[in-house]
């Protein structure tokens, strides 16, 4: 099975979890679980674009450096005030941007380009030049008419989704709950954290990445701890948790046929569907995953960076529509390799990469030592490149796909 | 002053707050407040990157499809156990993907290539084939050996380094503290976002955009309210804010030099140190910081898009440097302008723009209305195209440099 069939297959088993509201503070990195429409148009009254004067423009149908001018000011018209007077032939109103341009008004005269004069009592601005009715006015319904869709259902709430959101009054939101993730490890090779090292063991590093995984995704890790080795309590502990409340359950490690492989076990003997249990692609050709009554269980690698991809490819995308995203593609965007891949590949390859630009061109190359053990590197990529089967690798300057991975070309 | 002296400036004042410790499960995004050097080597013993056989490569030296060699199984070695035997001459030992390799054994032979006999109660497994000394074995120390620098202090947490942690027995990670940022708005035209809207009046929207700016790039924020119109309450107030335990403040209006600029105002007036009050930029040329007493406030216009370019460029990197990133440049990438760009530029432009890619090219274009007073294309940029000074615009396919936002790249 290809890595786009799989991925295929598990989407059509994730449906959105259910919408919740928050306060519009807590809502940054969440996704909206409705559209917004604007009820009122954007901007919702004509306003001025400059500090200056609201004039009207056949007052200075005729007005030159030689023949000034002068307007009669009327009224000073701050931000957040509505106008008490309509501008009549011969009249001007001081007005600041962003406020609200009086009636009879069809243009505002930058400050700059005016004289304020005081005679006997009266403010008189005199103009030397003529500007086009409209200028420095934002016509009503400029940016978005009423009942404009504004935002979509699904989208992720950044910094300007959230000024839209409360420009329209939003102070709660509703986005889509965080789907629960339960993380478990299989091996007895595994030390907790705290444990001193032993000889032969390693401590358990995988169930840490993925609960960054999940949260980089917008999910709520739950980690769980160690699967028994004993089988009978194994199965029962992976019942408990498709039986809780839990989204999603995500495993790491024993899912390779060999001596020991717990998950492979129970992939072959358990009541659910079994969507796959061998993907075309390295590292991670083990992953597994299936259904049980609509919940959805990954056993993914234990090797941290087949591990590492498996939840990229797989599990990042079915969280991402649990919270109601659209996603129907890989997320890749294209670049050049910066070094020649000299590899042969049966099978399409999700290399660690470091992406970066370079006088307008943007390259990726490998990092650290390709080995799915490899564990310091993991830390280098911002990307996974995706390298074709071949026969022959690929000479610097390719094109190839690459998936940028959080916090890609930022630090 | 240039965009580049105003943020050296102000980088020159902003120490790393303090460090505090966390739950491993709760650093992801933190940033490190202490570097990171490995304990033991890594891996700190052989370890077999197959599931197969551990075998002495000098048993081997003759062996071909024809002359098989027979070895006896002298042990099973899953993950985590320690071998209890050595190999000598004429043994092999079962052993699992990730296990200690036995003394005396140099390299590992995939199960594929063997084939295992039970003979009179022993266990047998030929061989056809020659393996290199070394094959399928990590030697001790391949990734890092003990005492390498493998993280350093100011780099941010992700999946990869979360998994390093993990592996180096961090339950806990000391990471610096998450500057609280306070957030002050002016302007008497600003509802909020429960009020009904009134003609001339807008909902405060630059608050709520810095709140989720702020918790992208690290912060806390503190959403503080309304400056009052009147002075002498405004400066209480600032002063009260200066000297409580905010770690920045930011304020959003009142800094260009109208009627009714309260920020404008009380950086002419107060006691602290203004660093700088105009920057040859747009949007956002009145920009205004300074410091007191060691700490910074920051005056960022009230247009939406000044705001927002203003705090991108100068208040984002300075809330990583106070988590101890190390900020030595804009963060920006190269790519090439889709279209043409148009306008006379007397001051570099900060342009909202959208990033992509397209057969191996990266493009970026402006998006929406390039007005500092639109709001609804603050959603569609995922970048800032950087237009240097220019009488004549730029054609399409010019490189430029662009300023990556939160999430750029993906969805």
């Amino acid at each position: 099975m290809t890595v786009e069939q799989a991925r295929a297959l598990l989407l059509r088993c994730a449906q959105p979890a259910d919408a919740v509201e928050v306060e519009l503070v807590d809502a940054f990195g969440r996704r909206l679980a409705a559209s917004v429409q604007t009820e009122e148009p954007i901007p919702h009254f004509r306003r001025s674009g400059m500090d200056g004067y609201a004039v009207r423009t056949s007052d200075l149908a005729n007005v030159n450096a030689a023949a000034p001018v002068e307007l009669e000011v009327i009224e000073h018209i701050p931000c957040g005030v509505e106008p008490q007077y309509m501008i009549t032939v011969g009249k001007a109103a001081r007005i600041m941007t962003g406020a609200m341009v009086p009636e009879g008004a069809d243009a505002v005269i930058m400050q700059e380009m005016t004289e304020l004069v005081e005679s006997e009592g009266r403010s008189i601005v005199r103009i030397q030049k003529k500007v086009a009715s409209g200028t420095n006015i934002t016509p009503i319904g400029e940016e978005a008419r009423e009942g404009t869709l504004v935002l979509e259902a699904g989208e992720r709430i950044g910094a300007g989704h959230t000024a839209i959101l409360a420009s329209l009054g939003y102070s709660r939101v509703p986005v889509y709950r965080k789907p629960k993730v339960a993380i478990l490890s299989t091996g007895s090779e595994l030390l907790q954290l705290s444990d001193p090292m032993q000889m032969g063991k390693i401590r358990n590093s995988n169930a840490y990445m993925l609960s960054a995984q999940i949260i980089a995704a917008g999910g709520q890790p739950q980690l769980i701890g160690q699967i028994p080795d004993d089988y009978p309590r194994a199965e029962q502990m992976l019942y408990d948790l498709l039986s809780s409340d839990a989204d999603l359950i995500v495993t790491t490690g024993g899912v390779s046929v060999g001596d020991y492989d717990i998950m492979a076990d129970f992939f072959l003997r358990w009541e659910g569907t079994t969507l796959f249990n061998k993907i075309a692609m390295r590292p991670g050709s083990p992953t597994t995953a299936g259904s049980w009554r609509n919940k959805l269980l990954f056993g993914l690698s234990g090797n941290p960076s087949a591990c590492f991809v498996g939840f990229e490819l797989f599990v990042r995308p079915v969280i991402q529509q649990l919270q109601g995203a659209v996603v129907d593609h890989a997320q890749t965007v294209t670049c050049h390799l910066a070094v020649d891949y000299k590899k042969v590949n049966a099978y399409p390859r999700y290399v660690r990469g470091y992406w970066y630009s370079n006088g307008g061109e943007h390259y990726a190359k490998p990092v650290g030592r390709d080995k799915s053990s490899a564990i310091l590197s993991l830390k280098e990529a911002n990307c996974l490149i995706v390298i074709p089967p071949t026969k022959t690798g690929f000479p610097a300057g390719d094109i190839v796909q690459i998936i940028p991975l959080d916090g890609a070309m930022s630090k």
